[in-house]
């Protein structure tokens, strides 16, 4: 799979890029990230890629012109899957679509900044767009970052242990039960009896009631969907 | 406003937390972010923070001791207004708890990784558990960065201009209106004639429309609450 992350602060990504599971994917050559400065398609010398919003107001708007250059001159080179925004009011990120997603070859995704983009970018360009929560960030590039880790985490090959992410919270629906490790007893607080008995389907069963309630507890929500 | 982030990869965070608003948030001495690595704190001489699940099951969970040992060696030093772990089982952000956690003084973020924290490390230590959305990542460092970069564009004076935060998406209950810039047409593609008019009045009624109407279309959950 091959990522292109579109942003016009691409420094503030190098550090999570070159450490974590996406630097051993890379390394595994089962995900390639190409993270694209958006100065290098500005209007002009002084790099200037965003202007001031029409009608007023606070905070300065991403201009279509340099946005335009950088993606096309990545469509023309091959085709994509999906052109995606990293914008507040775009569709909330969920486990299923990170699934969909990481079935795709070729993605593009532009970080908004500042106010976000020029309207007419959305319209010409863009195929989703995503919100990673209902809060606003200071710029689209850790939504960006969330995206690809979420995506690529799961690609078959990533993880040293594939059956781990199957019991991660959401994949069956279910908050994950609580996990404990060593010591058994730390200052007094002992781990629950039944996952040092030995006896693996009463643990199975005991950690899926913990999931279910758990989640009945802490989110009902997704019990009903 | 203090931030000490507890993490197993805090060089995954240095390029975000050295760029961006949080740069400038601590030139302005509005904002400290301290990353403390977790392996400081190992059980042994080989950096161990982590061991097998009691009964068993793929992935590793991070022990009690040097969470322990880190958090109660930051306790000593000052008061922490609260000490949140980062976990898709805790609660969903959303911006009014974003703005709770900016009027507070001193805050530790605990991040968890692989299956996560040993369960007594919550019981004992952790006043509030949060998760940034409802996907999986490869570990909370990215929460982490998501909740401090949100809470810390907010405080006072980071922002170069205030009043660009208060109009942002969910501050009003209401996704942001389109915006656009310059040039007015792009291969005949038009800013609305409105936004050119100089109307202002006109100009502010017309984006409340369109972000009530993008609101209803995308976001209709957001009018019910």
């Amino acid at each position: 799979m091959r990522i292109d992350i579109i942003s016009c602060q691409p420094d503030l990504l190098t550090s999570f890029f070159t450490h974590s599971i996406l630097k051993r994917a890379q390394e595994r050559q089962l995900a390639e990230i190409h993270v694209h400065d958006l100065r290098k398609f500005a209007i002009n010398k002084h790099g200037q890629i965003d202007d001031y919003a029409f009608g007023g107001g606070a905070g300065m708007v991403m201009m279509i012109e340099p946005i335009d250059k950088c993606i096309s001159g990545l469509k023309a080179e091959r085709n994509y899957d999906a052109v995606i925004y990293m914008t507040p009011d775009g569709e909330l990120l969920k486990q299923p679509a990170v699934n969909r997603f990481s079935l795709l070859n070729n993605i593009i995704i532009l970080c908004g900044h500042y106010k976000g983009v020029d309207e007419r970018v959305r319209q010409l360009f863009i195929t989703h767009e995503i919100s990673i929560g209902d809060y606003v960030l200071s710029g689209g590039e850790l939504g960006a970052a969330v995206l690809a880790d979420a995506i690529i985490r799961i690609i078959p090959g990533v993880l040293n242990d594939e059956s781990s992410a199957l019991t991660d919270s959401f994949q069956d629906g279910l908050l994950a039960p609580p996990v404990y490790t060593r010591p058994a007893d730390y200052n007094g607080l002992k781990v629950p009896e039944i996952l040092l008995s030995g006896n693996q389907p009463k643990i199975e069963d005991w950690r899926h009631e913990q999931a279910i309630a758990r989640t009945k507890t802490r989110r009902p929500d997704l019990l009903e969907d």
